[in-house]
């Protein structure tokens, strides 16, 4: 592996094309300067666009194809068309080869994973991949999965889940044995799905040696950060993360009216508009963009399909913080431990 | 019934006992003077409570019990030993027996629910009550169900939820024919749960004159306000309520840290306090306590155990509104209609 940071790009994924996806990447580019990019997708739109930033083109290299996979397409129908040549294939078959680190791709979702478990298989005794995302928390982030991979999950997926998440804990957060809670809600009649209750025994019991599990969490506990990774499976986890940025959303909008009403609170917001800015960066879902795809041997992230450049930037810096944190070998010797499960390790760091 | 609004409340009920609970009465009943309370309780406790309340005294009736229902016991534990005798009992039995329209109270959710549905029973056609809580959108408010009555729902119970659902928008919203969404994923892959799709496809395909069924939306789409009702399961719906009070939480933190870190910051939160405080109020989910039990012979409202005077006053109210909009009869015509199910009246209307 070079000392850079290798990026393997789907040019054509996403709802906006190739001009979201480059100029995203020259933001990161700026911010991390130690990285190289490889875009895969058609050369016809995507040169000029790199021509337009020497930097960021000398940084670069770029795979034609034509062959791109369509936002709405079931799975098997991308990988019949798009398999060996499409742009989303051929940036995962970059990682699957070695000349890339990590792929970006802000694609089909659906396309996407089954193109990486076909391609990059799954890490040995993982049968579901798993999505999971950083969220922004009250004392700072915590590690959210499974975010959509797979719908319902048996108590064994759900531990799965937590040795998965606890990995990624490690690795990003610098942490030694980060603290896990297993999404669950409190109303007593039902106390909460049978496979969760059984999941919370199983981690109680074997006490791994790489997370430190306490017990059941509810919905408005993610955002305290009342743990660092939260386990749930991926209905669900979807729902609690497109529900948490529409919240956000709508409080940006009753805070813009608010502040929009009189002229004394147009006044205020003059005064304030520094703490607004502030505010307003903390409350950007664009900087949470990114799932990063575990379980796989080979780290995927998915940005939002309707991800702006700023927002693909957020994916881009997330891979890279996954791959240069694993050039930092902070889990090398946690993957080395005798007796350790493979599936302690993130996507990627096995291969 | 009379032309008062009759409330019967457990007064021990809740985190905070009586005194919060009195107090919420003495708040609803100074917006609503039409209402008349029946509190279930130790009288020790409540009398004096009542007895420096002289206005909420004389619309007030209190009768005297010992047993109170734990907040952290068993459903089947608070049956035993509460039911026919708890406050929580006999203010469900009010309801049944017509001594009240509407029931509130903020103790042990299961234990509620336990026992309005051994005393109430549920209305023909259903099997399982759900929850249903109004929830603040950009466009005013909308309905959500099931917020944990149950986990998991075949088709059958998803789409009971939808006529539920759109049965109390339309008695809360004056709406002749409310939208009705499923709430999925939007993952391609998995294209959410066989069951989710299935109920999408007797919706659609039943054409209920008294909803209109507009598909499957995400999370984020509840906040927007995109329908007038969130259908979902129970597990997934309490997680998708408690992750939004956790966010709006969150931002009211990121808010109240932004506005006092610099002078100027606080100079502009000053000309803007008006703003502020009007935002505060939107964001209070407090005024959005209150759970409908529907799908049962009587109205039953559960308020958040945890919840404070202001809170618990909001769900009396929500109570207070269900009650009187049912007394101005926006229903009686719907429930009369030949070849109506009965499942397409809200809890009690139909008692």
């Amino acid at each position: 592996m070079s000392d850079k940071v290798r990026i393997a790009l789907d040019a054509m994924g996403g709802d906006h094309g190739p001009a979201v996806i480059v100029a995203g990447a020259d933001l990161a580019l700026k911010r991390y300067s130690e990285t190289e990019f490889l875009f895969f997708g058609n050369s016809a739109q995507v040169a000029p666009l790199l021509d337009a930033r020497p930097a960021l083109k000398s940084a670069s290299r770029l795979v034609h194809t034509d062959v791109a996979v369509r936002m709405d397409d079931k799975p098997s129908q991308a990988l019949r068309y798009g398999r060996w040549k499409s742009s989303m294939w051929l940036a995962i078959d970059a990682v699957k080869k070695g000349d890339a680190d990590v792929v970006v791709s802000g694609g089909n979702t659906g396309a996407l994973m089954a193109m990486s478990k076909f391609n990059l298989k799954t890490l040995p005794g993982i049968d579901r991949p798993a999505i999971a995302a950083l969220w922004p928390t009250l004392r700072g982030e915590s590690v959210v999965l499974d975010l959509g991979a797979s719908i319902g999950a048996d108590a064994e997926h759900l531990v799965d889940l937590a040795v998965m998440g606890a990995a990624m804990a490690r690795i990003l957060f610098g942490l030694a044995r980060p603290t896990v809670g297993l999404l669950n809600i409190g109303v007593e009649e039902v106390k909460g799905l049978e496979q969760v209750r059984e999941a919370g025994a199983i981690l109680r019991e074997q006490n791994l040696p790489g997370l430190d599990y306490r017990g059941f969490v509810e919905g408005n506990d993610i955002g305290k950060g009342a743990v660092d990774v939260v386990v749930t499976e991926g209905f669900a986890g979807n729902i609690a993360l497109k529900t948490a940025e529409g919240t956000a959303r709508q409080i940006a909008e009753y805070l813009k009216s608010a502040m929009s009403r009189t002229l004394s609170a147009k006044i205020g917001y003059f005064f304030a508009r520094s703490a607004f800015r502030r505010l307003r960066e903390m409350m950007d879902t664009r900087k949470a963009n990114g799932g990063v795809f575990l379980g796989l041997n080979g780290i995927v992230i998915k940005s939002h399909g309707g991800a702006d450049a700023e927002g693909f930037a957020a994916a881009i810096e997330l891979g890279h913080g996954v791959v240069r944190d694993e050039l930092l070998a902070k889990i090398t010797a946690a993957l080395g431990r005798p007796g350790k499960p493979p599936l302690a390790a993130v996507g990627g760091v096995a291969s």
